[in-house]
């Protein structure tokens, strides 16, 4: 019922749960740089400590409590300084 | 740098991660009910869905955005009815 997701050599990791009929995943991010390209479209919500994802402008950083939508069938570029959690809602 | 932890034949699972010298778990529990020890004392919030703990009088519910602390060396009974995400505190 609940499965363990491995990214970027265990430098992103993640549980996935499905609730309502709608997946989501509550997970970890290491400190660096990653890329997730997406298929459905995603809600990710801040839980503990502070993600930066870029856009035009540069960085932009979205603190605990937060949440970012990101469009399906495209990705985005997120970093962490220090070890952030995160809740992802597939939309 | 991040540790998998696998619970209850995986019926609970978390991802532990370090911030600023503290310990810190992003983890899903499945529906059911667990009882956790403690070791050191523990805050946990709620981050989706809703977690119950049980209290002298009765089950208690904490849904998301709520928290609740729990003393170090003892433990606590916590249900899900749907599967729940937290985050806990080592404190």
């Amino acid at each position: 019922m609940l499965k363990h997701n491995v990214y970027f050599d265990g430098k992103v990791q993640s549980i996935g749960f499905e609730r309502l009929g709608r997946r989501m995943t509550a997970g970890v991010i290491a400190p660096g740089e990653f890329h997730f390209g997406t298929d459905a479209p995603e809600r990710m919500t801040v839980v503990s400590g502070e993600l930066e994802v870029k856009t035009d402008g540069g960085w932009r950083a979205y603190p605990a409590g937060t949440t970012f939508e990101v469009a399906g069938k495209s990705g985005f570029d997120v970093r962490a300084l220090k070890p952030a959690a995160y809740v992802c809602e597939f939309l």
